[in-house]
């Protein structure tokens, strides 16, 4: 495990740089994921092999398949803006690699199926300013390509983290935070707060009539629970904002490209305040 | 101007890959500015105009000539390592790009001389995990490759330095850093307290027969006052050291490319500090 500066969004670059040999494989899952496509066309060819862009990216792609040629498939397991996740690690015929940002430490998971994984850390890991990258060190070296020194991950594996002066407060702040999830039960004790949370939140939002999920049932995220107004009541949706901003609700205003309201649940987040959600849910409902 | 993570030694390829067209110029006065050549090498044709390399540094080359039709001068104003530095703003026949990871902050800089000037946080700025660039917008764009978009100065520029989350806790931390500036009197109130550290400090080496500065006396960094026992005294190196150390003395040995002792003088040392230092190497000369 390596510690980087610059952000996630550096590593759309990186994986390419490092990886991508002639031609690689990506899931189309949203806005990150078409990020991280855009940068890797510099470096080779890609293949698209699903998308749900033309569905507002409400659900996983199921069903392709990924060309036995390429040199990995990479795949974003949680999206924050349309609320889908992966929670699973997936099974595939070519060298995976995972853009974790916004759900590594929110569940186990088998390390050993991803040629890469790499996590901004600023969701359940630390403050902003450090990147968390897991390689295979025996898979670098391979691209037909001189890489920049900061660039190639030989570099950070090398020493440690240490070529450059690294991000040692965002660091430490890391440090902080894996003792308290270790404290806390580990991934596993996340794994299930994570899902007692869910379980609170879209419960509500099935059951009570003046909302709807926006991803589909099977692909919901744990970390973001993206809700809309249901139809008949679309025209509260600014009323419903303010009346949850007036409750204490903070940042549940939804992106713009979804609309509605996005319940953030990373692991800070507490039963508490997913139950405060519901019941300010409620309250709304039975005023109207 | 705009903050990026990553750390200065990104900014070493992010300059060739947004400024280099064909050639470049580099003056090399040190480690850093050897580093930042091997980058640029990765991009076009890189010409050295000068190297103090055979002294091992220990001056800034004088006398030398740009060839004209380079994109760009890279020069590096503070070299940490070797103790010597370039407090003066250069008048050159190119466009000029500074690296001033280790020296900003401590002296004004007429700023419209430079194309771009780049630096790390971490000396007289905030803590490690942001660097910040100033570039003169008009002049980015002209290199012809596609960027990353990470690596694109254009992105940051165009996006306010938040196309990624940015490295908010360093970020604020140069805030607070940038206020307490302000607070004492600015970058001119900075300088002149950088002069009297050096005086004193540096006025010890010269008038102690025991030590002996290693930067020819012109080019001596305010930041980094680097200094060796006298050839008589070699021997004592180490029992220095250790006294120094017992007195309270912090990170005073120097860097291992060039032995002896490192006073760093950065805008957070004050002259209570520099007065203890010279305090330490009178008692040593008094005992021997």
């Amino acid at each position: 495990m390596i510690f980087l500066g610059g952000g996630a969004s550096l590593e759309f670059c990186m994986i390419p740089y490092n990886f991508l040999i002639k031609k690689a494989a990506y899931l189309n899952t949203g806005v990150w994921a078409k990020k991280a496509m855009k940068e890797a066309k510099l470096f080779g060819e890609v293949v698209e092999v699903a998308s749900s862009a033309d569905a507002n990216y409400t659900f996983i792609p199921k069903g392709w398949t990924v060309p036995a040629d390429v040199d990995y498939l990479h795949i974003t397991t949680n999206n924050t803006i349309y609320g889908t996740e992966i929670r699973k690690d997936l099974d595939v015929n070519v060298p995976l690699i995972a853009d974790m940002s916004s759900d590594i430490f929110s569940r186990p998971i088998d390390v050993k199926k991803y040629d890469a994984i790499y996590a901004g850390a600023q969701k359940n890991l630390a403050m902003a300013g450090v990147t968390i990258v897991i390689v295979k060190d025996e898979k670098l070296g391979k691209a037909p390509r001189e890489i920049p020194t900061m660039l190639d991950y030989r570099t950070h594996v090398d020493k440690g983290s240490m070529f450059n002066t690294p991000p040692v407060v965002p660091i430490y702040s890391a440090l902080e935070t894996l003792r308290w999830i270790k404290k806390n039960g580990g991934v596993e004790a996340m794994d299930k707060l994570a899902q007692q949370r869910a379980e609170i939140v879209y419960g509500e939002i099935d059951r009570n009539k003046m909302f709807k999920g926006t991803a589909v049932a099977e692909d919901r995220s744990l970390m973001n629970i993206c809700f809309v107004m249901a139809d008949e009541y679309k025209e509260l949706e600014k009323d419903f904002l303010d009346f949850a901003v007036s409750k204490g609700m903070v940042g549940v205003k939804g992106h713009r490209s979804v609309g509605g309201f996005r319940a953030s649940c990373y692991n800070a987040q507490t039963i508490e305040g997913c139950n405060a959600l519901v019941a300010c849910m409620k309250e709304f409902e039975a005023q109207h």
